[in-house]
């Protein structure tokens, strides 16, 4: 059994990695990792009693240790970005599941790989901005990184540890505003673009789901995961979501993984990897499906697939700059501040200032750190024109 | 590289196989063997260049052998059903593929696993009539059996050696009569059902086509193959043929193997295992295929589908007698004999026959032959009433 550290335990994958490990019992939880949402948090720590608890603030580690301690509970409760990295690091855990949200989450990653853990990963930020540091050491250090994300777990069950595939089939929903032409889309609001159709998820995924640039964001970590030339990685639309990424090899033979849409099973393949565990999950019902369709992406209507997929192209800290630019810009349209087309139009306006001024040459974690922030203080400060 | 004998290089199969190993160099074709058609077989062998051939009958192989060595070409010739079983048990071959039509194939398959080679099976009928006696042969033998049939090699390549399956989708194209009711199909011919939507095929397995009985003797190999309960697999109606089968695991995880319908991949497949290897065959064009769908077969319309899963579920030499029958009622079918229902009907009088006066024990390879003997004498002599 697994002994897991589970960053982001209060999010939505962190929250069905408890209940994957509730129904299998598949790891022991030894560290659970939360923001702000204390809570839950505690309510999480009374079911699973991890040695380890993490939280943002030094006064919500003060706060909560000493509501565990009256409950008679030893957990011990760390802080802030280095109790993160701690808690990625100990020595009891064998696994690290990162869920931590955005680019929050690097810093994390490399840590866990460093210290040779095996990384279940669902924070693709830290490959799409960090790939170039985190793979080489990963391969150094023979650490695995087994994806979280439902297509990339697709892929890496599909590759079943054979590499010699020919073009990997990147499936996308289309998010809830395809089929859509830009102008319909000029004036929707956040609320018009949480509503996804087949996914729950939180609110910047889903925002960048109904940009697409999640799935441009995918297609830089799927291409650092599986060795993937850019050519090599095809965009299909696939609204149901029934198919959750194919892969074709050298012979023309296609083997493509799918299911109900239902992150529990990815997390749960990334847990108990390399067997399958028996669970209760709702299973994919083909008669009921009945149809399953394809279509090209628009990338015209939703230029932020471009833009990832270019600065994945352009390379070193270029992602990082997209990857952090996004982060600022789906944060203004969340709080209303800016339209729909103004995010990919910040980004592309972040990555020129960031270029014209900085170098993009990625050599350590570092680079894509201040990288990151440098993005984030230029596409702060843009004003947005009417 | 395999040193390869190929059983039935003449048929659809053993053509596509050479095709094959024109593209890949794959395998180098140490025999190959036809029934009648000695004018084709002639030109596979003065391009290939086998140690041994085989055809039906003495005098055959006198003329081809006089006409060879006019030529210069060495390669000596055998006949008959004692030539078969020599030229699937030779020292010079590791692998047999058994692209064999029907029941004539069983023997070649039991002797090429007890001479220990790997048997690349096309021949369905060897496992449909004798899986209780070739299966734990195998097994003692330590012998690998891999499909060529486009839904097994598909189930083979999803589990990937994970046997921890909990259901196997079996795909089925519905054959050129999806869709129709029984009424309609009173008085088709055999020029009718010899039009397959997808695959190109021999005349045999093209009519077990469209009375699903294909698909009856697919679940029963299937069932052999992979050590599958009957409830453990669904037949699933996909009329794209695009998916070629499916899997789905313990966690709820479905694999499938997709492609253009092709049998050369398959075919190429169980020569190349566990490897994969590059091929100039057409690939699937996913935007172009635009729609999959699914539908449950129509156990009405095609009775010959739950007579051969019902041959299964009564075991012993019942599906060797199905298998027999229907071999049987085919023929006449082509011939022009019988219509379209008098083939089910014909399988069902047949088994109810020989249940009668028959044991259905089956303990050695004999019990199946003499089975498959006693059903064809019965099935012949059944007078059809109008």
């Amino acid at each position: 059994m697994k002994n897991l550290a589970l960053l982001g335990s209060t999010g939505s994958i962190g929250k069905q990695t408890l209940e994957v490990i509730r129904e299998t019992s598949c790891a022991r939880v030894r560290v659970l990792t939360a923001g702000k949402n204390i809570t839950l948090l505690e309510s999480q720590i009374e079911q699973f009693l991890p040695d380890f608890a993490c939280v943002s603030s030094e006064k919500d580690a003060a706060f909560l240790s000493k509501r565990l301690r009256k409950k008679g509970i030893q957990t011990e409760v760390f802080f802030g970005d280095d109790g993160l990295v701690a808690a990625a690091t100990l020595e009891s855990c064998d696994t690290v599941l990162n869920a931590l949200v955005g680019a929050a989450g690097i810093r994390s990653t490399y840590a866990a790989v460093d210290a040779k853990k095996t990384v279940a990963l669902a924070n693709k930020e830290s490959l799409v901005a960090a790939g170039a540091v985190i793979i080489p050491l990963a391969q150094k250090n023979d650490v695995r990184i087994i994806p979280v994300d439902s297509e990339h777990s697709a892929i890496f069950q599909c590759l079943s540890g054979n590499n010699n595939f020919e073009k990997i089939y990147l499936t996308a929903s289309g998010g809830p505003f395809r089929g859509k032409t830009k102008q319909e889309l000029q004036n929707v609001t956040a609320a018009d673009a949480l509503r996804h159709p087949n996914w729950t998820m939180g609110a910047k995924i889903t925002i960048d789901s109904a940009t697409l640039m999640n799935k441009g964001l995918e297609f830089i970590e799927a291409a650092w995961l599986f060795d993937a030339l850019p050519n090599q990685i095809e965009i299909l639309v696939h609204p149901q979501s029934i198919i959750h990424s194919m892969v074709c090899f050298a012979d023309g033979a296609v083997i493509a993984q799918l299911g109900a849409p239902d992150m529990r099973v990815p997390i749960q393949y990334a847990l108990t990897f390399p067997e399958r565990q028996l669970n209760s999950f709702p299973r994919a019902d083909f008669f009921a499906i009945k149809n399953l369709t394809f279509e090209k992406p628009d990338y015209e209507t939703f230029p932020c697939l471009k833009i990832a997929i270019d600065a994945f192209k352009q390379g070193g800290t270029v992602p990082a700059v997209a990857n952090a630019a996004n982060e600022v810009a789906v944060a203004k349209f969340l709080r209303g501040e800016i339209k729909f087309y103004d995010i990919p139009q910040l980004i592309e306006s972040t990555i020129n200032a960031y270029i014209k001024n900085n170098k993009t040459r990625l050599e350590i974690l570092d680079d894509v750190l201040t990288a990151d922030k440098i993005a984030r203080q230029i596409c702060e400060t843009f004003y947005i024109e009417r």
